[in-house]
C-alpha cells in the first residue's frame, strides 16, 4: 500500500538502485542531469499543443505525461536524499518566500503576471 | 505544521496563485516551462563540480539548491494538479515498471549502467 | 570583422577558455550541462508569455534573448569542437532526414502538427 | 553544397517549415520548448559517463550525439530567425562581453572556475 510520502518513494527507489549496483553512478551531478532529460520529455507532450490543449490531453497522452511527471519526482527525491534535504519542507519553506515576494494586494486588478511585477524595472 | 503530503503542498500553492488571478497562466504548457526554468538554475549549481564535489557542497549552496528543488517540485505538482495526476501513485507506479525492467539479477556482476542494459544493442 | 563562421567563433571561445585554465573543466559532459543552464535563461523570457506575445517582445527583452541565444549557440560550438563534430553539416544532414521522413504531400490540407504525423499511431 | 553559414541552414528549414504549413506553430515560444526537448536527448546520452568517457565516445554514439547537437542548431537558428535576431554577431558580441567579465590575469595561477571567481561573494 502507498501513501502520499515522499520519504518511502525515495527509500523504495534508493532499495531499487542500491540493488543493482547503480549507487556510484547517483551523484547530485549525474542526478540533475537525468532530471533534464526527463524534463525534456516531459515538454515533448507539450510543445505544440495551445494553452487550451495542453488542458485537455486525452487519457493515453495523460498516462504518458503522468509516467515522465513521476519520473522528475523520482529523480528529484533522489537528489535530496543523496544530499539530506527535506524536499517537501523546503517546498513549503519557498511558499512562504513567494507569499511574501509577492504582495496579494498587488495582483487585485487586471493581469500582472509574475515577470511583470518582478522584472517591472527590468525592461 | 507541515507534513510530508503534496496534496496539501499542491492546495497551498494553488490558493497562492488563485489569490493573484494567476491561473489563467498555469496551463500545463507554461507550468511545464516553468519547470524548465527551475531545473536549469538546479544545474547551474552542479555543472562545473566533479562527480565527488556533488556530494559535498557547503551548507550556503545546499541551501540555494534545496531552493531549486523546491521549485521544482511546485511546478511538478501544479502541473500534476492542472492534469488530475495524482504524482506519488504514478511515481510507485513507475518504480514497479522499473523493477520488472531492469531484473535484479542482470547487475549482480560489475558495473553496469542503465543505458548499458538498455541499449545493449543499440550502439 | 566577423563573418557568419561558427569556426571562427568556436575557435574565439575556445582560445577564451584556454587563457583562463578552463579547458580542463570543459568536458563534453559538463558542456551540456551549460548549454541547459542557458535553455533554461532563454525558456524564462517566454513561459508566460502567448504565442503572439512571443512574437512581439520589446527591443531590451529582445537584446536579452539574443544573449541566451548566443550562450547556447557558443556552447553547442563548444561541444562540437570537443567531440570533432562538424555542426553545420551535422543540421544540413538532419534537414535532408527530416524531408524525408516528413514528405511534403502529407501536410498539404489543414495543420497537421509533426507529433500529429509521427505519432499518428501512438495516442 | 553546404557552407558553414547559419542564414543558409535557417532559409533551407524555413522552406521545410513553410512547405508542411506548420509556420503558426513556429512560435519563438513553442521554438524555445522545441530547444528544450532537443538538449534533454543530448544531456541523456551523457549523464552516466565519467567527465574522461564523455570525450571519448564511439563514433555510433557520436552520430547520435552530432544528430541531437543538429536538432538545438536548428531550433537556435530557427528563434534566432522568428525573432530577427542575427545568432552569430550576437555569440560574439558574448565572447566580447565575457572577455571584459572575466580578465586574464585573474585565471593565471590555480585552477579557478567560472562560477569561484563570479560568484565568490556568494557562497
Amino acid at each position: 500500500m502507498t501513501t502520499d510520502s515522499l520519504k518511502e518513494l525515495d527509500k523504495r527507489h534508493k532499495q531499487f538502485v542500491d540493488d543493482r549496483n547503480w549507487q556510484q553512478h547517483q551523484s547530485p551531478k549525474n542526478l540533475t542531469m537525468a532530471l533534464t532529460v526527463e524534463v525534456g520529455e516531459l515538454v515533448e507532450h507539450f510543445m505544440w499543443l495551445s494553452r487550451e490543449e495542453s488542458w485537455k490531453i486525452e487519457e493515453k497522452k495523460k498516462d504518458a505525461v503522468a509516467e515522465e511527471l513521476a519520473d522528475c519526482l523520482i529523480y528529484l527525491t533522489r537528489i535530496s536524499g543523496e544530499l539530506g534535504i527535506d524536499l517537501v519542507a523546503a517546498a513549503h519553506e519557498k511558499c512562504e518566500r513567494n507569499e511574501r515576494k509577492y504582495p496579494v494586494e498587488e495582483f487585485q486588478e487586471g493581469y500582472r503576471r509574475p515577470h511583470e511585477y518582478k522584472d517591472k524595472d527590468k525592461y
